[in-house]
C-alpha cells in the first residue's frame, strides 16, 4: 500500500500517522521528495482501511498494490478452482449449461421444462422459490412449496437444482438444494453471506446492481473466510446510464475475473437485457469471451401462460441455442457438453 | 398504464394479452392508429409486473402513469408526514440535525461526543455499533455493547439514539434504540424490510447506493405495506463514473421526494464524499435544497484516536457548522432549532 | 407521442398545449380518465420536442413512439444497409477486420505493419494521424504528413485506409482516405457531422463516451440527413462506475441495433478496455453477439518501441485471433474472410 | 508518479521501460519488496502518457501524484484568479448572475427579458444564438441573427452578454461577446479549444456530459496553455443511472474545484434537471457549496409562448429567488450583489 502524503503536512500528524500503522504490525519505507512525502506499507494490508486513511487531513491518496482478498485471489491460488456438483463441474475447461422457469408455478410446470432442457442439453435445473420484487404488491414466489417442487423435478430428471436464498431464516429448507444463489441485492447482505460461509452448499454469487468487480470478490471473501470455497461467480449486468436494456452485461469481466480469480464465473443473458431476443446472441458472446456456463430461463409456454414471448426462451429456441454454442466451445478450449 | 404494441403483432397474441389484462380486474382502452396500438389499462395497476409486460414479443414499450407505491406517495397522501421521536419532529417546517461517530468505540468516547454535540445543537445522537463493511477482515463494530453505550449516552444527554441494524435476529437488541437505520447495501433486504414494518420504531431508510428514487420509495413501501408508517429517508450519495468523490451527493433528489412522498427526507453529507472538508459545504447546501435534516459524523479526537482530522468533523468544527445553518433555516422555511 | 398531463391542471393551459401541438400540424386523441388526462399525438412528432413538452407545468411525463430517427430507421428501411469501400462490403452477411498502429509514427512502421496485418487476414488498415488527447502536452498525431504516409501504404498494399477527422478545417486533406472516423469526444459536433453529411466518403461514427443508443442514431441522422448515408456504427465501450477497465464494452448494442438501424456496426474491443490481453477475448465475444466487423489496434513492436507489449497486439497475435475468428464467423452466419 | 510492476517480470522489459522513462528526462526510485517492485518517477511528468504506461505487460497500475494540469492548479497559483467581464468580477468574495432566455427569437423578446432579469438583480444576460440540438430536426437557432439581437439587448440595458459557440468558424461574428460559452458537447472539441485560447475573450466552459473534474480541468488546461487565462467553469450536471432528472447536479464539485483550481466556478441549475420546479431549490443549494456565481433561464410568456410554465422560470419567480439567495450570500461569504 503506498499513502501520499500532501505537502506542508505537520510533522505531529505524520509522526502519528507512522506510528499507527506501526501499530498495526506494518514497516514503512518513507520516501521524501521535493514536494511529496510517500509512505510504502510492508506487510499484510489486508486489514487496512483505505477509506479512513483517506479521510485523513494529511493524506492526499492512498493506493492499494496488495488486493485486499486472499482467499479469492489468483495470486495466492494460481489454479483454477473446479467445484463439482453432484458431478457437474465448474471451472477449468469445464462447461455448464443451467436452465429452467425464471418462477417455480406448479409441479407440472417445472417437470415440463425440466425434461425439455435436459433433452436440449442443460445440465442443472434452476427455478425461483423465493422470489426478491422491487414491489411488496407483486408476486413473491411459493417459497418453501416451490423448493418441494424443484426437488421432486431433481428426483425425476436427475438435474441438480439451483435456487435463490433471501433470509437466513430459510437455510433449513434448502438441504436438497445443489447451489444456493445469492440475488444481487443481497450481495452486501453480509450477515447471510457469513452464513452461508458456515455451510458446505456451493453458492453461485450474482454481481449486485452496481458493483466493482473487487467488491463482488470481497463478497466472495465473505463466504471463502467463513470456510466454504465453494464459490460460483455470476456476472448479471450491471446499472449504467443507458436504459435502453435493463441492465447493461459487462462481458469484460468475465476475462478479467479469470485473472484476478480462480473461482469459476458464469453468465446470465436473461437478466441483463430484460429482453428474450438478446439471450441468443449475448448467450453465444458470453462463451467468445471465456464464461464458465450460463444460467438461461426458459419458459414452456403452456396454455394458461401470460402468452407467448415471455422474456424466457422456448425450449425449441433453447435447443436451438444450445447447438450453436457447442459450435463454439471447443474454438474457445472449453469441453464438449 | 400504457402499452404500445409491435406494428404486425399477430392478433392471437394481443388478444392473449388483453384477456390476461382483463383477468388481472383492469379495463383496457384499445386505440389502434396507422402504424400503433396502445393500449391503455384503467383501474389499479399497482400489481402489474413491467418488466413482465416489457419482455413480451409484441410489447414495444410500456409506460407507467400511476406511482406503483401507495402508501408513499403524496398523490394519496397530500400533508406532510411528521414523525415524532421522543420530542424531535421530522418533516414539515422542523429541522433535526442527527450526529455522533461513525464507530462506537467505548462509553467514554460516545458520551463524550454526545454531550459535545448537543452542546453544539445536535438534536439526536448517532452511532454505529453493527458496522456493514466492504472486506470480512475490518472491524464490524461493537455489537450488543455497543448500543449498550449508545443507551447509555442517552441516559446521560437526554439525546434519542440512531443506530443500524443488519439483520433481523438483532433486532431485540433495538428495544432503547429511538431510531432503526437501514444501510445503503441493506435498502432491497426485503425480509429486513418487512420485519421492520412489523415494528413501531421510526426507520432511516438510507438509499441504495445505485437506487433509483423510485426503488427507494418502493422499499419505504415495504415497510410501510406492513403497518409502520414512519419511514424517514436519507440521501447519502449515489455511484457514479465520477470517482474522486466515494459517491456523488444527489442533492436534487430533495425537492423532487418532497413532490413524489410525504415523508420526510434528510441528508448524510459524511459518507458522500468521504472527505471531511466537504461536510460544511455539502450541509449547508442541503439545507438550501430544503432538506428536513443532517445527519452528521462527528468524532472527539482524543490522544488514542488513529490522528487528527478523520472523515468526521471535529466538536468545534460541527458547532461553527451549526451556526452558520440556523443563519439560512429561516430562509429555506425551517424553524430554528 | 403520448403526453400525461397532471390531474388539476387549469383547462386554459391545456387548450393552450393542444393548439400549440395543432399548430404543429399534428392531430390529438384526448383520453380522459378518472384520474389522468393522456394526449395522443398522431401525425410526423419527429420535430416535437421531447424535453420542451417535459418541462412543462402541465404536463406528467412524455413518451415517444415512433422514433426520432428516419434515415436511420430500420422500421422505415427494412434492408440491411451494404457499404463497399473499394471492395470491401460492411453489413449483411460480410465480415470485415480493420488492423493497424494506435499512432503513425513513420512510413517504415506504418507499411511494416500493414503488410502483416493484410497476410494475417486484415481487410483495410486504420492508423491515427490527428490525435485527440486528454492532455495538451501529449503528442498530439503527425497531422497532414500522417495521412500522407497512411496513403503510401495503401498504394504499398492495397489495403483501404481508416483514419480521424478532428475538425472540418483538415477535411481537403482526407480526399484519398477510404473511411473517415468521427471520434466519440466529437460525436456530438454537430458542425462537424453536417460537414460530412455533405460529402461522399463513408463514416465510422464512434459512440460518445456516454452516449445513449438514441443519441448514437441520432448523430448518424445529422450525417445522414445532409444527404450522405454511408455511415457505419463502431461500438468502443461506455463510461460507468466500474474503473477497472477504461470502459465498459457494451455489446448488447450490436443485436440491439440491428433491430433499430439497417446500419453496419462493428466493435473497438480495443480502445474499450485499455488492456492488451482483452483485446482477443473480447474480439471473439463480438463476434459471438453478431458483429458486422472489428477494428483493432496491431503494433510491430521495432527495437526502438516502448518495450514488449503496447496495447495493441503483436502481428502474430493478430494473426492467431483471425484464425480462431474464421471458426467463429460461419456459426454466426457471416461470410468467410 | 507510481508504477507498480508486475511479480515475475522479465529483467529486459523492465530494463527496457527504465530506459525509456529516463530517456523522458525523468528520474527513477526503483524500490524493490518481497512480492513487489514499486518505481518513483521523478520531475515534470505532465507529459508522460498514463494509459500507455498502463497496457504495458509489465505494468500492474500506474498512480499519478502531480495532477497533468499546470495553468489550472491551485498548487502552483494559491490565489483565487479574478475574471473582470466588463466591471462583473467572477471568483473570490464576489458573486455573478447570468440569467435570460434559453433560445433568442426576436428582439422584443430578449429586451423584455434582459430589462426583468437587469431589475430582479442579475448582472449578465445569456441567450442562445447558436443551439446544439441532439435531432438535427430540431429549431438550430437563429444564429448570426441571434447574436446581433443579444448586441442590441446589452447596448440597451449595459449587461455584459453570454452566449454559446459551437464552431471555430463562427469565432468573428463573436467581436461584441462578452463571454463566450462552450457547451457540454464541445469540451472534448480539442480544435475548438486551442483556438478560444488564442483569443483574449473570456470563456465559460460547461462539464461535459459524463467528464471527470480531471478531464473537465484538461480542458481548462488546453486553452490556458495557448495563452488565454480567463476561464469560467460551469457545472451543469452530469449523467448518472438516475433518469427522472435529465442529468444529476453535482454540486459537491463546486468546493472541490475550489481546491484543486483557482478558476472561478459557477452552476447552471436549469439544464441540470430539466424541472423548472428545481430552478430554485437548487439554486440555494449551490450558494450553499459556495458557487461563484449561477447562469438561469429566465422566460417571459408573452401571450405567443408555447403556455405557461416552460423550463424556466419567469421573471417574478426569478426576482424573488434573486431575494432568498441575497439573504444567503453574506453567511457564505459572499460580497452582496
Amino acid at each position: 500500500m503506498i499513502i501520499v502524503i500532501k505537502n506542508n503536512s505537520e510533522k505531529k500528524q505524520l509522526d502519528n500517522l507512522v506510528r499507527w500503522i506501526e501499530g498495526q504490525g506494518l514497516r514503512i519505507n518513507l520516501s521524501k521528495g521535493e514536494n511529496t512525502t510517500v509512505l510504502g506499507l510492508i506487510g499484510d494490508t489486508t486489514r487496512v482501511d483505505v477509506d479512513l486513511l483517506n479521510s485523513l487531513d494529511i493524506v492526499e491518496s492512498v493506493k492499494r498494490i496488495q488486493e485486499p482478498y486472499k482467499n479469492a485471489n489468483r495470486k495466492l491460488h494460481p489454479e483454477d478452482t473446479i467445484i463439482d456438483v453432484a458431478g457437474r463441474k465448474f471451472g477449468g475447461d469445464n462447461f455448464q449449461i443451467i436452465a429452467g422457469p425464471c418462477s417455480v408455478e406448479s409441479e407440472k410446470q417445472v417437470i415440463g421444462i425440466a425434461e425439455a432442457v435436459k433433452a436440449a442439453g442443460a445440465t442443472l435445473l434452476r427455478g425461483g422459490a423465493f422470489k426478491p420484487r422491487t414491489s411488496p404488491y407483486a408476486f413473491q414466489g411459493l417459497g418453501d412449496a416451490g423448493i418441494d417442487i424443484l426437488v421432486k423435478a431433481k428426483q425425476e430428471t436427475g438435474l441438480p437444482i439451483v435456487t435463490e436464498i433471501m433470509g437466513a431464516e430459510h437455510l433449513d429448507k434448502f438441504v436438497d438444494v445443489d447451489i444456493i444463489q445469492v440475488g444481487a441485492r443481497n450481495m452486501q447482505n453480509f450477515d447471510l453471506l457469513k452464513i452461508l460461509g458456515r455451510t458446505d452448499k456451493p453458492i453461485l454469487l450474482k454481481r449486485g446492481l452496481a458493483a466493482t468487480m473487487e467488491e463482488w470478490l470481497m463478497s466472495a471473501e465473505y463466504i471463502m473466510s467463513e470456510g466454504n470455497k465453494k464459490v460460483i461467480l455470476c456476472e448479471r449486468g450491471i446499472r449504467t446510464y443507458e436504459h435502453y436494456t435493463r441492465n447493461t452485461l459487462d462481458l469484460s469481466c468475465v476475462p478479467l475475473m479469470k485473472e484476478l480469480t480462480h473461482l469459476p464465473i458464469i453468465v446470465d443473458p436473461s437478466h441483463a437485457s430484460g429482453i428474450s431476443r438478446l439471450v441468443a446472441p449475448m448467450s453465444m458472446a458470453a462463451v467468445g469471451a471465456g464464461t464458465d456456463g450460463l444460467i438461461i430461463e426458459v419458459h414452456n409456454d403452456p396454455p394458461h401462460a401470460l402468452c407467448d414471448g415471455a422474456q424466457s426462451l422456448r425450449p425449441e429456441q433453447f435447443a436451438e441455442l444450445v447447438k450453436k454454442l457447442r459450435l463454439i466451445l471447443p474454438v474457445v478450449g472449453k469441453k464438449e457438453i
